[in-house]
């Protein structure tokens, strides 16, 4: 069993999930809650706020590994210097305690959830649920994004004989008989093609 | 005194002086380092060795005010992230300590220390070289810059009356009698029209 903490970094909402993911990919849901800070507050007290976070958050799930979103210089210029120093704090905050940090592109974390890099927030989220076995996504959108980051790093980490570390970005292992059925039951939730 | 750290975030070389500022804005540089890490280390690590840098540069040094430089996402793209993780960091580490965080822009500490926000880094060396009393500019580079927004935080921190913030981006205080002798020494160094 692997406990991932997964991470959608930000400065307005930091999406923090704890999920356990067993070997046969089953993903169970531990916790999950959203970091906000005010736009009003200063620079230095919002980090603060972040790094209080994650690291109350560390010390109590105690996770094997931390997924966090790579973040793009050119995704959103505006927000964007703010969520790299939030993540810098996120993955310091780890390393300080020994945890593996992976990095998962958006286009990854959907590709590994739904099947398609492209799919929109609203079918990241419907897969989420479905994943965790929840009666709907986690809210907001940043608490289920950070849900995704959390599944997609454990089912790498999960593969028998992967490790997971900072610089995986790619590579898909074999289908076992659970991802599978996975996978039969994502493409009937879908009711579309599946490109994995 | 205000015994100011000035900090030039960065993934491979991460500048910290240590400056301290008189009310009649005479200022003596007491420390300056490069914590330095490799591109060949995973992210986290060398996120890790900077956080333990600006950790044990604050616990030694003790300051009462931290200048950063403010990261734009248009500065240089593919160093830009790094930077800006790095930069979160250190004002989170600030903050835990209850330390002043300022930002100012390289603009802003270039007209504080040359008078010109157009001037380059080899002028900006000569010129903290010269406030500072020393034979030659810190090195490297990053450190005389870091030296730099250690200077320019002070000046305007010392400032009677003044209050230095992290929201704090412009203003200039009227000048004393040591300020008017620094400005003559400066424009003769200089050699040129003084902007300010």
């Amino acid at each position: 069993m692997l406990r991932v903490v997964g991470v959608d970094p930000g400065l307005t909402r930091c999406g923090l999930a704890v999920v356990d993911v067993e070997p046969n990919r089953r993903a169970t849901l531990i916790d999950v809650t959203v970091v906000g800070t005010s736009a009003e507050e200063s620079l230095d007290q919002r980090l603060l706020a972040i790094a209080h976070g994650i690291d109350a958050w560390l010390d109590r799930h105690r996770p094997d590994a931390l997924a966090v979103e790579r973040v793009f210089s050119h995704t959103n210029v505006s927000t964007v210097m703010g969520t790299a120093q939030a993540s810098g704090i996120v993955i310091a905050a780890a390393a300080r305690r020994g945890i593996a940090v992976a990095l998962h592109t958006p286009t990854e974390v959907k590709a590994a959830v739904t099947g398609s890099g492209q799919a929109d927030k609203a079918a990241v989220g419907r897969m989420v649920a479905k994943i965790l076995r929840l009666d709907a996504p986690p809210k907001p959108a940043d608490a289920a994004d950070a849900a995704a980051l959390a599944i997609t790093h454990g089912w790498r980490g999960a593969a028998p004989g992967s490790h997971a570390s900072a610089t995986r970005t790619g590579g898909s292992s074999g289908l076992t008989a659970a991802q599978r059925a996975w996978a039969e039951a994502e493409a009937a939730a879908r009711h579309g093609s599946r490109r994995r």
